[in-house]
């Protein structure tokens, strides 16, 4: 019998708090519908606040129907000497109208003292009094203890009052925290111990990753008992990052025999941890255990001999479990069986055994080596697919465009563009003035095509994102340009690389407006 | 008594077997000088073959005079069914003249069967004959155990057959190698224990991180026993890396008490770490344990507060001790006393009430209401707090620039920019082409300020990265340009927002070059 272990998800919270890291509402829904297909127990969402972002997305993400998980509003236990019906931010958690929310109090009794200024009686009072509260209330509530194993280490007695104050309020989990990362597998898996062995509820763990042991840690506490593991995808966290669940699930599920996530998901672990990454904006490490792309990836010479003997020789597991694999280097291609669903949705009747397959392989391997990357942009990728299996039908042509940007500006705007395009030889060319060279070009194009194809009018740019390639080049590198696009009724994202931001986006608007009218024929 | 761990550095050879390494002589000789200058016990320098390169490395590295380190050889037992005397390999190594050397072996029976094709007891025998060969020439020998931990698992008796071989022939130090990176901290600790009680020779280990585990994983088998731990700067390496030894050396030296490094050399770790990760020319991970700029990293609010207050809230370790900093991110959220130590390392006699004080809290936000955001950008808010207080002083104005993008490229260069700019009234005007309009306006600046100040031909641009922040605005949203500069010796990055992608690069790319002229000032 495999034991369940609930995976609990904090990227939209803890995840929020790394550096470098802006989530838009768009960015956290589409976070958590990811999440969700894949099969995370736990969404944690954030701390509502009365901000009109926050405000926005816990009234967006309630539309949402989840298959798989069940959100949760995080925050702090009450202040120090004001009851809970008084604290706004215990009641903004109750506004928040999600059934399970995360309360975190101190257990480091050096916290108590010198953090919130109070007495280690009223911070029991405290965690009590807020678990109690949303109990109560019916909800689900999972008390976070920060700083478990710092207070542990200092003040034994006291940290397991913090517990035993969260137990007898009700709480359906006590997590562990091990907040500033300081601690060694075997001390976590012993201080564990103890809290499973004491109090007969569920037990979850959430460690950081300053000891460069978040993962270790992690699975030594569901060793010793845990059944919750807090964490977050590709372990975005402040300072070293959270414990990444992109590795500790196929760690404790493929190793180890815990059910985590359906098994049937497993194979869209990589695409998940690369579209979050994505979605953040953030570099993918590819040396990321189970979902990078050196992690099966074999240097020619010995080790790639012996793995072409039988890969159980330098393989831990089996890359196509993780829906990843295995790398020969100096062959860059990714997703081979990706690849093949995506052109079996265009066309049926191909396999991987028809010669298209091949073709369609090797375009996308000189794509790649061009800096394109078609995960996230699957838009462009269709259209790929169409034009080398001649299922597509251009619907415009450019013939040039020029674009000046002046500083200062000339009447406010300080980007022109002039473009000329031709529809069935019929030639257009007009010009726009815009915020920019981008936004120009953008509004020169979709004047020029209106005439022929009005329903481009209802296509909005919602996203735009740059991703520069070589750094070492810096503006002279490559980049990575994404436009996501919306009609109202669909949303789709295209991609353009080149030298030059100008001519990378124009090539994703390109596709972007292309999509629209190849979608709508 | 603090115990001594014997630190085995293998950037050079297991370091060389990861993606996109290629070590130059010149890069090899930097790298052994740098570890020994750090107190690394053993460099393994590589696998001595009779290539060029090679022999040239091997010659110029015995010239350095080491302080601290031994250089290790590194090569495999002989080949079947050959004696040592005839094997080239074996000779190699010991042409190498290394006073140590290290010979791999199998522990896997699997591996012998399959990669090797020979037999269980030939291959003790090889163990044995190369161990004893060199032992016999007065060399100190570690044994490489390779995939002993995999070998133990399916076939116990055997894989500690190989270890009783290479015992028995004399090795100085058997290791212990986890080398397809599949095992659990636990494992690992029993497994270790074992061979430390069985043998009375030294025991090593060496892990990899495909299950995200190699620094636990080596810290567990240090706490079973083991005295020496092989890894690399960084974690470089095959697949997902080996044991990253600038995490393991202030794990094992300032949280165990293991001598590792002579402790007056702990404070150079960061620059070692970075050192190594600039001359392998790989992008440095800043999320780190210990050396990365996000580890001691604290985003405004209540974290930063509560470091600010006592930095043992919220760190494992005090960052100076390894030679890091300690960061204040400036969020959204940014809480005043982030701002305020900013403000103190510039003017120290601000306190909270001064009036300055405020004044920069109310730019911040009417800046971060603009779409700034300075955390990762703190050079840019450095100079806007010295704006404010009056301790700044323009080094150059922009009069005016025009940049034109054409499609298609006239001859292959697609813009052009021209830039007018004046420094002490003198002005200049000057043009450049460029891939991509950022490229042609970042080289005519400088070609126009070089005149001025030689010195920012020492500026590199090392990265770019656009972010749009309204994606409801699409191409006319406002965006936010990252630029991250170097001169060798600094790393800094700045912030340019605007609704024009050029105007933003151009914010940021002046406050780069201001950085600069104002730090060397």
């Amino acid at each position: 019998m495999m034991k369940d272990i609930k995976i609990y998800d904090s990227t939209l919270r803890d995840g929020a708090q790394a550096q470098g890291i802006s989530f838009s509402v768009e960015d956290k829904l589409k976070i958590v519908q990811s999440l969700d297909n894949l099969g995370i127990s736990y969404i944690e969402v954030g701390n509502p606040s009365s901000n009109l972002k926050d405000i926005e997305f816990f009234k967006r993400v309630k539309e949402i129907e989840l298959k798989n998980s069940r959100l949760v509003s995080f925050g702090s236990t009450r202040r120090s000497n004001m009851s809970v019906e008084n604290d706004s931010n215990v009641q903004a958690i109750l506004r928040a109208e999600t059934s399970a929310v995360a309360i975190f109090g101190k257990s480091w009794d050096f916290h108590v003292k010198e953090v919130l200024k109070t007495t280690l009686d009223e911070n029991l009072k405290m965690i009590y009094d807020t678990v109690k509260f949303f109990k109560d209330r019916g909800k689900e509530v999972i008390f976070d203890a920060e700083l478990y194993f710092e207070g542990y280490r200092d003040n034994k007695a006291y940290a397991l009052e913090t517990l035993k104050a969260a137990y007898e309020a009700g709480a359906d989990c006590i997590c562990l925290c091990e907040t500033t990362g300081y601690a060694f597998p075997d001390q976590i898996y012993e201080i564990t111990l103890e809290a499973v062995q004491k109090f007969n509820t569920n037990i979850g763990i959430h460690c950081h990753n300053d000891s460069g042991m978040a993962v270790a840690n992690s699975i030594m506490a569901v060793k010793a008992g845990a059944v919750q593991v807090q964490g977050t995808f590709n372990g975005i966290g402040e300072r070293c990052g959270n414990a990444n669940l992109s590795v500790i699930i196929p760690n404790l599920q493929l190793k180890l025999g815990y059910n985590c996530i359906p098994q049937e998901n497993m194979k869209n672990l990589t695409t998940a941890a690369r579209y979050i990454s994505e979605v953040a904006n953030i570099t993918f490490d590819e040396r990321s255990p189970y979902t990078g792309r050196c992690a099966f990836a074999h240097k020619a010479g010995m080790h790639a001999d012996a793995v072409n003997k039988n890969p159980k020789t330098y393989e831990h597991v089996d890359p196509e479990v993780v829906g990843n694999e295995r790398v020969f280097l100096m062959s860059e291609v990714a997703g081979r069986s990706a690849v093949l669903s995506m052109v079996k949705n265009i066309d049926p009747s191909i396999t991987k055994d028809s010669p298209q397959t091949r073709i369609i392989l090797e375009k996308l391997k000189e794509m790649e080596y061009e800096g394109y990357k078609y995960e996230g942009a699957e838009s462009s990728f269709e259209l790929l697919i169409r034009k080398i299996l001649g299922k597509y039908q251009p619907h415009f042509e450019l013939k040039e465009f020029k674009v000046i940007v002046n500083d200062p500006p000339v009447n406010s705007m300080n980007s022109s563009a002039i473009v000329k395009i031709s529809v069935n030889n019929e030639e257009e060319i007009t010009a726009a003035e815009g915020d920019g060279p981008v936004n120009a070009l953008d509004k020169a194009a979709r004047k020029a095509l209106e005439r022929f194809y009005p329903q481009i009018r209802e296509v909005k740019l919602t996203d735009y994102k740059v991703r520069v390639l070589d750094s070492n080049m810096a503006t002279a590198a490559k980049v990575r340009v994404l436009i996501e696009s919306t009609d109202g009724k669909e949303v789709w994202t295209t991609i353009g690389v080149s030298t030059d931001i100008i001519e990378a986006s124009w090539k994703a608007l390109v596709d972007s407006i292309e999509y629209k009218l190849m979608k709508d024929n």
